[in-house]
């Protein structure tokens, strides 16, 4: 490290901060960043201060937004009758990406985790209750991870809903598309024999 | 990529110029930007702007520097009979990291590369030849990489060094420390074998 200037130094300390970024990668993006194309720097740096002073969460459904409300709440053409709740704003671009959900969402912003202090309290499920109106709703998708936390979750917000006339129902869990079986976990395999379905 | 609000598109854009950053972690990283605590983030943009503004090359030797001089050049407790040479700031200082060496250093700045359309002219190989004095200079040492560019570069200085009274050395090949043979490349194991010494 102290092979580097104090500013160099201080850089890649900064860039340790990051996610999935150690020393070396910290090292790599800091000679890089001090000798980038000055327009490319500055798209990062203004970036940045942008994504933070711009972006907030949608009122309705706590998805990202540039407005009051995000896109996909704004947008006519999504059915409003079903609600697919997620963990995050990344987990609900995964779900849009493979383009075969036209409803709306609900970002819980987490899963229930008593080991780090996570309660249902600071997730957002009242907000989903408030949502869950069955003169609007008719199906709530639970789109939590397939994680220990998210499979707890679901099963907590499912206990929540249960009273309401309306249809809850889990993501399928299974074999990957494309998938060779033997590169399948053992509890994967397992869910895909047991919700096997007639071909 | 437009499942995020156009401020976010925008920086995950930014962040795909960095060395290694792929769509996945410009996403990932993108996302943390945007809810990471402020002083993190100010700690980044701080530090990148510091270190374009303060970081200059070296006079004599081209590595990074907050001075005319680097530090290692300052160091009255280097040894400046020996130089050794290397393609970039990196590679010093996974050198200096090993704590084996004590002598100067002459950042070349890339390697001969006609592929790339670098030539000899297009790294400080001039430079380095106005330093290779022998009156104060006993010994240069070639340290640029093992890659076909960096053996190429080697073999270039050393023709252009032949005439002038100093010894001339090549860091060693051979099969790095607590390696296991077996995942050790062919090319690396004849360099190991051919080059082998007495016990």
């Amino acid at each position: 490290m102290n092979h580097y200037p104090p500013a160099v130094v201080n850089l890649i300390r900064s860039l340790c901060t990051l996610p999935g970024v150690g020393q070396k990668t910290a090292e790599r993006l800091a000679l890089h960043l001090l000798h980038a194309p000055e327009h490319e720097v500055a798209a990062i740096s203004s970036g940045i201060v942008d994504v933070r002073k711009k972006v907030r969460v949608c009122s309705v459904c706590f998805n990202l937004a540039q407005a009051d409300m995000c896109r996909i709440c704004e947008d006519p053409r999504r059915n409003p009758s079903i609600i697919c709740v997620v963990e995050s704003p990344a987990d609900l671009a995964a779900i849009e990406k493979s383009r075969v959900y036209s409803g709306l969402y609900h970002i819980l912003g987490g899963a229930i985790s008593p080991i780090d202090g996570i309660g249902p309290e600071d997730i957002r499920v009242r907000e989903l209750l408030r949502r869950a109106d069955p003169r609007v709703v008719q199906e709530i998708i639970l789109a939590t991870r397939t994680t220990v936390e998210g499979q707890a979750t679901a099963s907590y917000i499912q206990s929540l809903l249960k009273g309401i006339p309306l249809r809850i129902s889990r993501i399928a869990s299974g074999v990957p598309m494309g998938g060779d079986l033997q590169y399948v976990d053992a509890l994967t395999i397992g869910q895909a024999m047991e919700k096997r379905c007639d071909f």
